[in-house]
């Protein structure tokens, strides 16, 4: 049930040709949920109506995001991964999202190819997105991904994502488990506290841990672990070495990833984590929905005009803002 | 006149303070420099009046933006950077800003440890910042934090930030010229096209150049742009190899920076970017105040009760951003 490339054959043009669809995404049919996730991330016209038909699969799927710096090796984590879940009987759905290239529109071929191992697998969704046109942009269509996933019988759903910062943060609030991922030599413990990942990661991966400086990596993970304020019951960070290349220790990830869920649901945290998910989303489309309107003051006449009158020095720009969103009639 | 510890010993409580801060940081006054930053990355109350002091001082100064992945040495090379400008007679504000952290609240004691060989150079400020508690985040809090430096009267003013992806588009649009630092063996060229880098570069350095892979990333990059389209009198980007850790390259850095700026002049492009920052500014603080007004609603009881509704699967989250919406009275 891999991503087809006949997808978008499927003709979706009013909000009447949605129930159907998403009565075919979920029997399986992965053309229907294909053309669902490229609706969503379009930002098509029929958007609120799909959300509103996903509605109630929300939640029924373990929300995986696995994250990092370019270069450590996500996608082979990612593939192995799968085939692990596989494995263990789930089906499992994979969102490759690029937040990071807002110029590219983000999809690019590299996923899919490193991905074709589950090509075949009926099992698997496999799926690069990027957030060209969403209303609230990565942050609302991903969520809206999630649940065209989950509707579609997905168990687990790995979200991948590119870069250090932002990214990150925008995984931990959509995520039940958060996975970073290192490796040796891409900078030290100082730069990953000076990224924030050490508040977002439930699990820690040093991948690539047969190579030099893997040892370090490790001890300095673990240290800052140790230094972290976390009260009884709190959930301590695991970190996990993997050689996703060769596949090893990637049960060992699999496991820390039932660990933090078990945690999860025992202490009610699952539902808390749902529930600011879902106001990070509220939060993201109310934005885009003004900023959107921002964007037809920016087309006409009123910020290019107010831009210019600041940058010479004639106003300020918070001065400017005001007048700005007077014109919004906010 | 480097930021001095007991800036925030001058006191200001109200908006009949600023125009003396002001005067004195004209006058080259370091300590009333500091306290206009941090009132400025505090977003205080007299944040209005500070802009409003310093719009006539805007596009003073050449605003250089430096980004690149952690651990490509842009702590390092920023330094010498500063020496080699001093050795031009410039003045010179450095911004080590950290997006990537909305937790830790950004600055660390990492940048200005690196720093001190300048401590005591009077024509150099340098400043670490945070966006924590600014109206419009970074994207505001810094050309605010460049505007004082232009006050102060810096001619150049070197941006640093950490990371890949959204930190790298808000340095372009803050920057005349922004150099991406690339280091060999963090990851292919391929990374950097997802990284969507080759679109905001002016500048690339390959810092390191003395490590091993040095010239395939050199190589990789002088492909990617010659692959670029660009038409005549377009800009294209200058790479440029250093071993900022030995001083080796700097020059060649600086020179490159010249090139760029005479570029920008003499084809306008100098007052467009301003422009574009301007309005990107004024954009980021008009969402900062409608972030606002929805954050007051988040503290109360709607957006809570909302997102409970969409996790349960109630209503779907399109349907509660037009209720937030409402309630915002947009």
């Amino acid at each position: 049930m891999a991503d087809a490339p006949t997808a978008d054959a499927v003709p979706v043009r009013r909000s009447r040709d949605v129930p159907l669809l998403v009565e075919r995404a979920r029997a399986g049919d992965p053309r229907a949920v294909a053309r669902l996730i490229t609706l969503v991330e379009n930002g098509d016209e029929v958007l609120r109506d799909i959300a509103a038909a996903l509605a109630p699969y929300a939640g029924q799927a373990q929300v995986v995001g696995l994250t990092g710096s370019p270069g450590v090796g996500k996608s082979t984590t990612t593939n192995e991964l799968v085939r692990a879940l596989r494995a263990r009987g789930h089906r499992v759905g994979v969102l490759a999202v690029d937040p990071s290239s807002p110029f590219t529109g983000g999809a690019i071929l590299g996923d899919r190819v490193r991905m074709q191992d589950h090509a075949t697998d009926p099992g698997v969704y496999i799926r690069s997105m990027s957030s060209r046109g969403h209303l609230g942009g990565l942050a609302a269509a991903t969520p809206q991904a999630v649940r065209v996933l989950e509707g579609a019988g997905c168990d687990v759903v790995l979200v991948e994502t590119v870069g250090v910062g932002q990214a990150e943060v925008e995984v931990a609030s959509l995520a039940d488990t958060t996975l970073v991922l290192l490796a040796p030599g891409m900078g030290d413990a100082i730069q990953a506290v000076k990224a924030g990942i050490l508040e977002i990661a439930d699990v820690f991966v040093v991948n690539k841990a047969d190579r030099d400086g893997a040892d370090a990596t490790y001890r300095d993970i673990q240290g800052m672990i140790a230094l972290g304020e976390r009260g009884p019951g709190d959930w301590r960070p695991q970190v996990v070495r993997s050689v996703a290349a060769r596949g090893e220790g990637i049960d060992d990830i699999a496991a820390a990833i039932d660990k933090h869920r078990g945690w999860l649901v025992e202490h009610g945290e699952l539902r808390r984590r749902q529930e600011a998910r879902a106001a990070a989303e509220i939060e993201a489309i109310a934005l885009g929905v003004l900023r959107d309107r921002m964007g037809s003051l920016r087309d006409g006449t009123e910020l290019p005009s107010l831009a210019a009158k600041v940058a010479e020095g004639a106003i300020d720009p918070y001065a400017a803002a005001d007048q700005l969103l007077e014109q919004l009639g906010s």
